[in-house]
């Protein structure tokens, strides 16, 4: 009986292959044909996978959950994508980190992803164009690289063409069950920070708190060390093959970090978009009210807020400044037209989709 | 015009994204279904997978190559099966080997990897049930890990139930252009022995070979120092982010690593299957001639026949033998049944799938 029906959902299993097997194909033909007529130009577009994805969630009836369903068609398009061109892409290694992660998530594995030792050496292989696109982390990282982003995006010729959100989970990891005999917890400086409750909280006072150069850094470290732990997410956990002591230890339970992707092009609307700037602005009383006067002025949100002292010398201070909307919208572009005669210096880094989440 | 067949294509490629994303829920339906009948049973199925995979791979029309068909395949899988209960995979690390390669391949990217720093950490994580499987190479590796392979298999409890077969391609790496100014080659010993011709015809004849634990290893000390090169795959090129001088130097061409996957179940037949056994013989004139006549006399093909002094002292020889067939399939049966006749030792490693490559 129960054979019976084992074999009954294997067969039904069987048909409904073979029909994936076709749409997929014709799906890839018609990827190929759309790429014959571009005749060798651009063939990743953001905008265009950003819908595909958001229509895909939305319409999804389950039990697969979004992500998975997401994650598969992220694959079918890496995989058509391929069949042109594969898309190479330079990340902040070393691998396990979460900015690998971030990669696969966006790009698919049907990409070629290249782990670079420094977020100046990711920019600068794409910038030679001996890679195609480079993810960078811009928010709220914990692996080190979110200032030294910011500066190198004041000068790079590159253009953001997309953004990835990763929730983002710490976890206590040790190379041994129980807290018993931990003298000394290691992590990056941010992760510490944002695990500081729970640590005042289920540790004793007297262990010590490390900050190293990244997570996957204090993970290799404590792998090593039986009277060390560290903070780190899932990615590391695996490669150092650590166990779990406690999970999900971050105060902040939307703890995400967010992602720039940077290539050579412009994407185009998509009615759920970002734009993101750079201004420069003196340091004087009011001068950033009048700066941003514009963008409320114009109806225009605006999603992030972040003053840095310039490098360049120039000015006094730089703002990173994202807006929602597209550039080639009109009151986003009146916000813009009003920046620029506000300031001598307005960098638009690039319009592009919100993340799929 | 060419906007409007590009929107034509689009639109195609839309009703197909829908029509695939339902038929992937129903797939994972049945497959839930499936799973209830066998109320928390074992729900991994080699012999199903690779069924599933060998159709879907005969049938494929194109213009998808084989190879991405059986990947996206795999993921689905991996998908339907994670909607239960995602499989945790061990497996020798470093990230970057053939042996992690090999893991994703077979198992897909919702399974959960472990990079272990030993094969025999790897295998006792599995036989503890703290991970599902294990996948560990046993022929032509350049891992460093055969050997040893072979030896855990003898006493481990644990049951093959699957085999990866890689094809490997070794290049020359560098973190500059050009070959001027190598004066060392790093590379495992089974590299430059696999790439010696190649080596001896391209390079001046003073460069030193240096063999090292591992490729991965021989690429990050090449990644450290200009006036080194390694013989490494894909993988370590882009971990290490090194260029890659020469392509495909291995003197064979058909040059490939096989993996085996164990675990704690028994496999049922699909009619494309191998057995892997164990037998020992005394070290005597014609000991293995005789042995081995059950297996030529029931029309048994023998596909590896591979014999290592015994560590356990009771006898001279044990011999690592794979022949076609399952052991429940009648020929098999009986030239088992011969060969127990003959030995007092005789292990059943465990029939499996031939790898769907």
């Amino acid at each position: 009986m129960s054979e019976q029906q084992l074999k009954q959902h294997r067969d039904a299993i069987d048909r409904i292959d073979i029909e994936i097997l076709h749409l997929l194909n014709q799906r890839a033909q018609h990827a190929r044909e759309i790429g014959e007529i571009k005749g060798g130009g651009i063939i990743y577009r953001p905008e265009r996978e950003a819908q595909v994805l958001r229509r895909i969630k939305e319409q999804n009836p389950g039990p697969l959950p979004g992500e998975s369903v997401a994650r598969l068609f992220r694959e079918i398009m890496s995989e058509c994508l391929a069949l042109e061109k594969p898309l190479s892409i330079a990340y902040l290694g070393p691998e396990g980190t979460f900015s690998q992660l971030a990669t696969l998530k966006h790009f698919g594995h049907a990409a070629r992803t290249v782990a670079c030792s420094s977020i100046d050496e990711a920019f600068r292989l794409v910038e030679a164009r001996a890679l195609d696109y480079v993810v960078a982390p811009v928010e709220n990282s914990t692996e080190g690289a979110v200032g030294r982003t910011l500066d190198l995006m004041v000068s790079t010729p590159l253009k953001v063409c997309g953004e990835v959100v990763l929730r983002i989970h710490h976890h206590l990891l040790r190379n041994s069950a129980g807290t018993d005999g931990i003298r000394r917890v290691y992590a990056h400086a941010q992760a510490l920070a944002q695990c500081h409750e729970w640590l005042n909280k289920n540790l004793p006072a007297d262990v010590e708190r490390v900050s190293v150069a990244s997570n996957a850094e204090a993970a290799r470290l404590a792998a090593e060390d039986g009277s060390c732990a560290a903070i780190a997410g899932q990615a590391a956990a695996e490669r150092f093959n650590l166990l779990k002591l406690a999970e999900n230890i971050e105060d902040e339970p939307n703890n995400t970090t967010r992602f720039l992707v940077l290539g050579h092009q412009d994407v185009g609307q998509t009615g759920q978009d970002k734009t993101s700037l750079i201004v420069s602005a003196p340091n004087r009383p009011g001068a950033v009210h009048y700066l941003l006067a514009p963008i409320a002025d114009n109806g225009v949100s605006m999603t992030k807020f972040e003053s840095r002292p310039s490098r360049a010398g120039l000015w006094d201070y730089v703002f990173f400044i994202d807006v929602e909307g597209h550039h080639d919208d009109p009151n986003v572009a009146k916000a813009l037209q009003g920046l620029m005669e506000r300031t001598s210096f307005v960098k638009v880094l690039g319009a592009y989709p919100q993340a799929v989440l």
